[in-house]
């Protein structure tokens, strides 16, 4: 087994593709798999009872949402009867933030990997605070989902078709040299995109007033971005994916009570440990005391080569994750330890343009005793609350040795 | 004379000077001074025989623009014959980038400092290639004007009155950590400018295909925000200018010919040398060779304590500029050496967030020998070519010396 052969193909494989946004549909209509009694949810596979408390709020919104339960008492009983059934968006070819929840009646990004063919997804992004991704489920919540799906969602559908579609590999080089990481610090990458949809928003929305709501929202939300990011980060995953004898990972994710990887040689089997929680800075009221364990598919951004791994283009970042603009470039410069390869696309100029370090070997990883860094957002614990703040975490070595066995088992080593 | 203590009163009213771009109007309405025989030009002032190629070649476009000549002997009549003025902008509170041609049908932003009440102006953006402000007349540089006059202006005018007006020093700050500069790196800013304008535009623009137009223009031009940059820090600079005993520099700025300086203790006496010529990359085609003389007033933006001050937030500028990452920083670490302070609002992730070096003081530029750096544009040195490359340039050391021997009479030291 050429394992170095089989690394270098499958990260050539997640380098190479190129995912565009293409368009934006009902997830119940264009997610493979999608059906009415489903939610995809962040991370590996998860029941409402081992479920953390972001993911049941954000479970309960979703339900208020579709019209199935009025409380978090009626989605508890759809779930644990198995009227509603829970599974990853991992196995749907999607990706999302925080808790992650897609319920069948949200529209979803669609990007097509122009070099691979291969599809991915994510849902919108709300915005901060109070918002259905931390777990919060209020009406006020709900009302800002509504307004997205029913006035947002077809001014967006509309201006992606007549805009020809946005590269997201391009755009994420872009900001990459705009002072973001692509995970946590999303600034530029959103108006960028805002910038490049807007003449097509202004022309194809049904109004005047409803084009400047809606670039206003895109334009105020420095996430906007975030959720195409991770629909192309699973699409150059997902490429990457599945190359025999290949030791890279190819998903990282969370469901806030267990993290869950996959590798691409090792099939469609789960390693998982239970998450930690994440170190940052809250915001004003909050502290470490009421925040949520680890939570979210957004590691995708860090399985392709950004986020967390690419912080040393991003040294304004740490002013919401803490730390100084050095530790961010020490973050960076660790991560080539536990690498099989530096981008091709994605470069820093702060580290005279070197690619970023791109695609975790498992065997790096146990072998050096570093887990890859993740930036994250923080959830408070309980259902009903939100974000808390943002930081720093590491996913648990547990998982890299339970694959690196099984990886040893599968090929006979 | 407390000469520090002059300094820091200067260098405090440039940094506490807050700009906001308040509206857009003809520049014979809303210039101070402007008159339909006077063309405004960038540097010190000039004289059609001793004006550069750019130079000649804007003048003719404008009076072509103007309806008053139809091509450039009969614009060199017109002004050689005093039929038609020529005044620095600077004499009228406005900065233009290059050429720096400003006629009176010609809209400009209108700022105004919010802490001392001054405004300042400046020209829309062009865009880059064959434009007006590299010398170039064409009748495609022409159409382009005529569209930019007839129907961006007025969207644009309607757009900055809807949204309130933008606080250019907060953008700055904003872009600064977005890895520019503000002088000849503006990718970020004139991005957030955009989408800061976007829902404006689209709630007043005409019609939606209109609105589109002026997005796509806005958007697709990395110097959008350029001259309302550049009006801004002429605003900051001449909140600072007329310190009794002070030796900060308020004016930096160049017609081809002259470089010229003012000093803030110094009233509008200038202090001229010949210029020298930029060293940068060029443009497919074209070579050192082929350069003007250093152009344009948009070292306002130096002279304010950003751009070349400033390049350490902008290590990506280096791939159209030249040099690498580490001479950006280096460049910012060379200007502590001749400013009077660090920016209360100006400062960089890739530093610490240290304040960018602010107010240039002509004591420590003589005694230090070191002048200030100057990002730029690289014009053609013929009239009608444009724009050939950008880099790096210095202005000459004898302005400063000349200033320093005329502060010493004046306040007889």
């Amino acid at each position: 087994m050429d394992i170095e052969k089989a690394n270098a193909l499958a990260t050539e494989r997640m380098m190479e593709a190129r995912p565009v946004l293409v368009g934006l549909g009902k997830a119940i209509d264009v997610v493979p798999g999608m059906r009415e009694n489903l939610l995809l949810h962040a991370g590996p596979p998860i029941t409402w009872e081992r479920a953390s408390g972001p993911m049941k709020g954000a479970i309960t919104g979703a339900l208020i949402f579709e019209g199935k339960a009025r409380d978090m008492d009626e989605a508890r009983t759809l779930v644990e009867s198995g009227q509603i059934e829970l599974e990853p968006c991992h196995h749907h070819g999607a990706a999302g933030p925080m808790a992650g929840v897609i319920c069948p009646s949200m529209s979803v990004y669609i990007l097509e990997n122009k070099t691979h063919g291969n599809r991915s997804y994510s849902n919108l992004n709300e915005g901060y605070g109070k918002v259905l991704r931390y777990g919060a489920y209020s009406e006020e919540v709900l009302n800002k989902l509504r307004w997205m799906e029913d006035v947002m969602a077809p001014v967006l559908a509309r201006a992606i078709d007549d805009s020809g579609g946005v590269d997201i590999r391009a755009l994420l080089a872009e900001a990459l040299h705009m002072g973001d990481e692509g995970h946590n610090r999303n600034k530029a990458g959103s108006i960028v995109y805002t910038t490049r949809l807007a003449p097509s928003i202004a022309r194809t929305a049904p109004d005047p007033e409803t084009a400047a709501q809606v670039l206003k929202f895109l334009g105020d939300n420095a996430l906007s971005v975030l959720n195409p990011v991770m629909a192309a980060c699973k699409g150059m995953a997902d490429a990457a994916h599945g190359v025999e004898g290949s030791t890279v990972v190819t998903i990282m994710a969370r469901n806030g009570t267990d993290f869950g990887i996959r590798v691409s040689g090792l099939g469609d089997r789960w390693f998982t440990a239970p998450v930690a929680t994440p170190q940052g800075l809250y915001f004003p009221g909050f502290t470490a005391e009421d925040a949520s364990g680890d939570i979210g598919d957004s590691t995708i951004t860090e399985t392709a080569g950004i986020g967390g791994f690419a912080m040393a283009s991003a040294p304004a970042i740490v002013t919401f994750v803490s730390g100084t603009p050095r530790d961010a470039l020490n973050a960076t410069l660790e991560m080539y330890e536990i690498t099989a390869a530096e981008h091709k696309y994605f470069t820093m100029p702060p580290l005279d343009f070197r690619g970023t370090p791109t695609g975790i070997d498992i065997r790096k990883v146990v072998e050096k005793g570093i887990t890859p860094r993740v930036n994250t957002g923080i959830a408070h614990k309980d259902p009903g609350v939100g974000q808390v703040g943002a930081g720093l975490v590491r996913p648990p070595m547990a998982m890299f040795e339970e694959a690196l066995v099984a990886y040893a088992e599968t090929y006979g080593l």
